[in-house]
C-alpha cells in the first residue's frame, strides 16, 4: 500500500477502505507518513467528500490515537452538548446544572476561545480561583458529586485531531464537513458520553455562514455518531447575533448565573432551553422535547441548578464568595460607549463584526498562546428587532487597553445594522436533525 | 501575506497574482514555506487550474528559481522539440541531425526512461563512449559546430522544478495541466531555444490517455510559451502503439541511424518528418509544414543528416567505429519470441503493456536510481494493420536476465491485440495546435 495511491484514489472520488485510511492516518500519528501527503488528502477530501461509513472510519481511528475518558463506577446517563462555536454563547454554563438537576452527568471537556468565537475554559477560568484542569481523578468525583464538570482535553485525548487540525489550520483544508465531523466526535467520544447534543450554528458569526452548510454538517454529526453507536440529536442555530446580552469571559459567567436566577435574555434562554431539552430527551428523562422543555423550565424555578453552579465552582477550587462580590463590579477600567447613530429600527448586531472585536478588546485571541482578559467584553443594551433613537445606548464596552478600545470602536460602530422599518425577527432555532 | 491565504483563494478558485505565486513558489525554494503548504496548494491547482497568465507567472518563476543555458555568440536560429514521453520514441535522435543540415540549432536536454517511457541519454548512453553530461563549454562547442548537442539537465537549470516535481510525485499532484505546463515549459525555455515544437503524445503508451487530455496539454502548452515570447507548435500524436519497429537503448540508436540511412519505418518517419517540419518552419526556413517536410525530406536523401549524427558521437566522445561494428549484434544474450497464436489481424500491439514490460526487460526503470540494460530490448516483426498466421514472427525480445524475461513475456503475449477484420490505420498525427 502506497499513500500516494491512497490519495490518488481520494482525488477521484473514490470511497476509501478502513485499510487505506488506517495506512494513511495511522501512519501519520505514527511518524512514518510526512504531513506534505497528509496535506494533499485533506485537499482531495475537501474537493471530494467522504462518505458516512469513511468518515466513521476516520473518527473511529482518531478517537482510538489516544485514551478516553473512564467513566465506569459513576451512575449515568451520560449526556453533553457540543457548539460549533460562536459569539456570546454560554449555553454550556447554564444547561449543565440544569440537566444534572434532572438527574443527567455531563461530562464536559472545552475548549478555548479562538479568532472570534469564545471558548468556555476562558469563561471559567474568570472565576476566582477556578481550575479547569483536573485530573481524571477529580474529573470524575466533581461529575459524580454535581452532575457534571468541566474541563480542558489533557493531551492524550485524540492526540491524532491535534497533529490533524494544526496541519488543516496551515494548509487550508479545515472547512471540510467530514474533517470537521471527524474532529468533533473522536473528541466527544472520548469524553464518555452516551448520548451527544449538537449546536451547529449558522451565520455571520459561526463556522458556517450559511444555514444549509451547517445542515449539511449537522446531518454527517448526526450520521456519524449514529453509525459509532451514539444517540445524537442537532440542532440549526442561528448565530447572526451575539447571544444573550453580554460578550466576555467573567461577563458571560455572570449573565450565567443571571439566566439560573430566572433573568437570563430571551434569546439565550430559548437556545439554553432546547439544547437541554434535547439532553433530557436523550438522557431518557422525558419522552420529547416539548417534556424536556418543561422539565428544565421545573428545575430552573426550583432553584437547584444555581445551586449546582455555585456548588461546582466550589468543587473546581473557585471562591464562590469572591465571585459573588464581583458580580455587576469585576470589569476593565478602559471603556466607552457604542450609542445609536440615528433613529429607527436597529436590525442586527453583526456577531462577526462583534467577535472580531472581542479579540482586540481582549475577550479572545488570534493566536492560541495569547492570554486573555477576564474583564474585557461587551454589554449589549438593545439588540436586532428593537426600535432605536438617536443617543439611545447600544453597547457598554469594556477593553484591556487603550489600544484595543480604539481598535475596537470602529467595528463595534460598524456592527450595529440600521433599518427604516422593523425587521421581522429571526428564528433562533431552524432546524432539528435526528438519525 | 500568509500560505494559507493563497491556498484556500486557489482552493475557492481565484486566480493568482504574481505576488502571491511568487510569495508561494519562491518561498518554497528559499525554504521558508514548506512542503506540506505546497502539496495542499497542488491539489487545490488540480482541482481548479490555473489561469493562463498564473501559469506563465509560475513558469518564470520556475525558470527564474536557477541558471539558463547562454548561447550567445553563436548564430541561431534555436528550435528544440520536446516529447511528452512515449514507447519506442526515438524521434529526437532523427530529427536533430535532419533540421541540423538545414540550418537549424537544436539544444537539446533530454531527460531518462521512466516507468513505462524510454529516455533519450540511456539511449545515447548506449553508444560507446558517448558522453550525455557536457559541460557548458563543451555544449556551446559541440552545438556551434554539428548543429545540435545532447546532454542532461545540470542541477543549476530549474532547481524549483526539481523540488516541485517530486513533491508532486508522491502527493498524487503529478496529472495537473497548468503544473505539468510550467515544469516542461520552464526546463524547455531554460536551454535557451526561441521556438520550441511540442509533441504532446495521447493513448495508452502516452502519459495523456485520451485526445482530449492531450489537447488541453497542448493548447496550455502553446498558449504559456507564447505568453513568454516563444514561438510554439505543438502536434498531438498518437501513442498508442510503440512508434517504429524497435524498442531498447541500443536498439533505438540503431533505428535511429536506419532511418537516417532512408529504411525507417513508415509510422516513425511520419512523426518524425511532421515534428522536424515545424522545426524549420519555426526555425524560419519554410513558410509552412508542407515546404518544411519537402526541405527535410530532400535533406535526408541527401546523406548530410547521417554525416552529422556520426560526427556528433565522435564530437561527444563516442567510438564510431565500433557502434557501426556494433550494429545488428549489440544484444542482450537472454532472448525469446513472440509468436503469432492465431490467424487473423493484428490490430495493436499495446504500447503501455509493452512498455511496462520494457522495465523487466531492463531498458527502463521504476526508479530513478536503477540503472538500465544497453543491450535489452524488442524488435517488432509486425504491428498494428498487419494480416498475420498462426505461428508468424511478432517479437524478438532481448532480457537483460531470465527473470526479466519470464517477468515480461507474459505481458508482451498479452500486449498483442488479435481482430478478425482488419482495423483501419490509426491516424498519427491528430491535431496540430498554434497560438
Amino acid at each position: 500500500m502506497r499513500a500516494v495511491d491512497i490519495i490518488m484514489n481520494k482525488r477521484a472520488g473514490k470511497e476509501l477502505s478502513r485499510e487505506e485510511i488506517g495506512f494513511l492516518i495511522g501512519g501519520y500519528v505514527a511518524g512514518e507518513i510526512p504531513d506534505y501527503q497528509v496535506s494533499a488528502w485533506a485537499m482531495a477530501v475537501f474537493f471530494q467528500g467522504m462518505s458516512p461509513a469513511e468518515t466513521a472510519v476516520l473518527t473511529e481511528l482518531m478517537l482510538k490515537s489516544g485514551n478516553t475518558m473512564d467513566l465506569s463506577g459513576i451512575s449515568g446517563p451520560f449526556v453533553d452538548k457540543h457548539s460549533t462555536g460562536g459569539v456570546g454563547d454560554k449555553t454550556s454554563l447554564i444547561l449543565a446544572p440544569i440537566v444534572a438537576a434532572l438527574g443527567i452527568k455531563d461530562p464536559m471537556m472545552s475548549g478555548r476561545a479562538l479568532g472570534h468565537t469564545g471558548g468556555t475554559l476562558d469563561k471559567l477560568d474568570a472565576i476566582p480561583g477556578y481550575r479547569t484542569s483536573l485530573d481524571i481523578a477529580e474529573f470524575r468525583r466533581i461529575l459524580a458529586k454535581d452532575g457534571f464538570a468541566m474541563t480542558g482535553q489533557t493531551k492524550d485525548i485524540v492526540p491524532a485531531d491535534r497533529l490533524l487540525y494544526a496541519l488543516r489550520d496551515v494548509t487550508g483544508t479545515v472547512e471540510s464537513v467530514p474533517l470537521i465531523t471527524a474532529s468533533i466526535l473522536s473528541k466527544k467520544v472520548a469524553e464518555g458520553a452516551d448520548a451527544l447534543v449538537f449546536d451547529v450554528k449558522f451565520g455571520s458569526g459561526a463556522f458556517m455562514k450559511d444555514a444549509a452548510d451547517g445542515e449539511k454538517l449537522a446531518r454527517s454529526l448526526v450520521d456519524t455518531g449514529t453509525a459509532m453507536g451514539k444517540r445524537i440529536i442537532a440542532l440549526l442555530t442561528d448565530m447572526n447575533e451575539p447571544l444573550g446580552n453580554m460578550m466576555g469571559n467573567f461577563l458571560e459567567v455572570e449573565e450565567s448565573l443571571d439566566c439560573l436566577e430566572g433573568k437570563g435574555a430571551a434569546d439565550l434562554m430559548e437556545v439554553t432551553l432546547e439544547l437541554a431539552a434535547r439532553m433530557v430527551v436523550l438522557g431518557g428523562k422525558a419522552k420529547d422535547a416539548a417534556e424536556g422543555r418543561r422539565l428544565c423550565e421545573d428545575a430552573l424555578a426550583s432553584g437547584k441548578p444555581r445551586d449546582l453552579f455555585l456548588a461546582n465552582i466550589v468543587s473546581q477550587g473557585g471562591d464562590v464568595k469572591k465571585f459573588l462580590d464581583l458580580r455587576g463590579t469585576y470589569r476593565s477600567p478602559v471603556s466607552a460607549e457604542i450609542r445609536a447613530e440615528k433613529s429607527g429600527f436597529l436590525s442586527r448586531i453583526d456577531a462577526w463584526k462583534v467577535g472580531h472585536a472581542g479579540v482586540d478588546l481582549g475577550v479572545g485571541r488570534n493566536r492560541t498562546e495569547d492570554a486573555v482578559s477576564p474583564t474585557a467584553g461587551i454589554q449589549f443594551h438593545r439588540k436586532g428587532g428593537h426600535s432605536i433613537a438617536a443617543g439611545d445606548l447600544i453597547m457598554s464596552v469594556w477593553a484591556r487597553d487603550e489600544a484595543g478600545l480604539a481598535a475596537a470602536l470602529p467595528q463595534l460602530r460598524d456592527a450595529v445594522e440600521y433599518a427604516e422599518t422593523e425587521t421581522p425577527a429571526r428564528r433562533l432555532i431552524l432546524k432539528e436533525i435526528q438519525s
